[in-house]
């Protein structure tokens, strides 16, 4: 069962001389859905801490299976799940449809980090007062 | 050993706020390795058979696992391995690097089809004479 | 005064390593403000004739000026005004709001057309119940 | 006459379901024509001071006129030329060929800037042995 539902109209500029969605942006919306699924937590995906550090979530793996296409003008729902809440990592999984009609599913595995300037980031424990904000969905359809 | 090195200088546009590359470009740079691997072999992603028919190469599955990130104006290198070939899919693998350094590496899982208007696929046999220009690499690394 | 208003969320992909909105994306933007906007009216940007004929209407010149920029996560109102109503062209001009701080102005030109396969365009008069959808304003302040 | 030319490989993800480039990649293909025409001048797009401080050239005014379409896999060239070098400001223009037919044509403008974190640009002059680089075309065709 999704934890969250993120609802999106596909825009002109997703598509491609196929006639359908590029895969590539399957990742962005599924990156968009986290992004929703963190906010209506309470949570932010760029944050700092109290002392002032940068902290974020940089993608470690990114897979997606694509089952049908998607069109432009299409309303798509991206359910979001919880795969698995590790130490310092969160794997999301992402189910799309069009109404009943499932398109793709992927997931995303992302590492809590303290980031610097120049795309620097190490990778740090999830604080327990933002891990306990996730619970592993009990039977996961996303994979 | 990869079959095919493709070269690719980071836009500024394929960059995010993070100050790297985003990670849903890293599934384009695959998508314009491939391309100009088959380009390589004398063969075209998009073509016509004799009779008029279109045929292509959607994808079916994507993976991607980033390991060091990628910055505006590196000159990247992608490696491209032919992870599988079967009856009627053809899966190539991906490494990316800057120099020698690793920066991450994929795969993507592609189909053969006829392609109807309106983004109607359906898969096909791949023909042998392209079939045969495909070797799967005896070590694949991009696992 | 604008016609129609479309609020858009910047997304994580929309910016940059400059740390704001790249400005190709504002293009994209004012795509998808016309396009709510036609919905609004009962309209669609693709469309088909009661014969079959697809028609659309392919751009022909955009500008933007870029007054102060865009972040990640901003909640941004694009107000769309109707600047010019042609025998076969429709100019909408653009303002980029956050709030009441104006970030951007553009213009879209566009050009109503017979659309045949392989992207060949043939421009045509648009159909009075089109047209009179669409009243030019008469203080457009995008200019 | 141009002073620079930068060629363009049209790629998938470039195109749109109407089988042609979308128009707001033209602005992407500007800026990639604008880097690598500074390249060829020894001049970075984003650069410091010997002091440290970064400074950069942000947009304020982009437009572009569309005649022809771009499709998959075309060999773009695209022509650079200066339009004009103000105090603080650079407009270069370009123009968009397929071999001998224009495709498009278009003008950025420029603005030299001091950039701090956080996307806040002050604007200040052209040191001189940058703004002695650039030699307005005396008949730009770029208008």
């Amino acid at each position: 069962m999704p934890q969250f539902t993120y609802t999106r109209r596909v825009r002109f500029s997703d598509t491609d001389v196929a006639g359908i969605v590029h895969f590539a942006n399957f990742y962005r919306f599924m990156e968009e859905a986290e992004h929703e699924y963190f906010r209506s937590l309470g949570l932010k995906i760029m944050d700092h801490r109290p002392d002032g550090t940068a902290v974020g979530w940089p993608r470690v793996r990114a897979s997606c299976t694509f089952e049908s296409p998607a069109f432009y003008d299409d309303l798509i729902d991206v359910d979001v799940s919880v795969v698995r809440v590790g130490v310092r990592s969160l794997t999301l999984g992402y189910r799309f449809r069009r109404g009943h009609k499932s398109l793709a599913h992927g997931e995303v595995k992302t590492v809590f980090c303290n980031c610097a300037a120049g795309g620097k980031f190490e990778s740090v424990d999830i604080p327990p007062e933002i891990a306990n904000k996730f619970v592993e969905s009990p039977a996961d359809s996303h994979k």
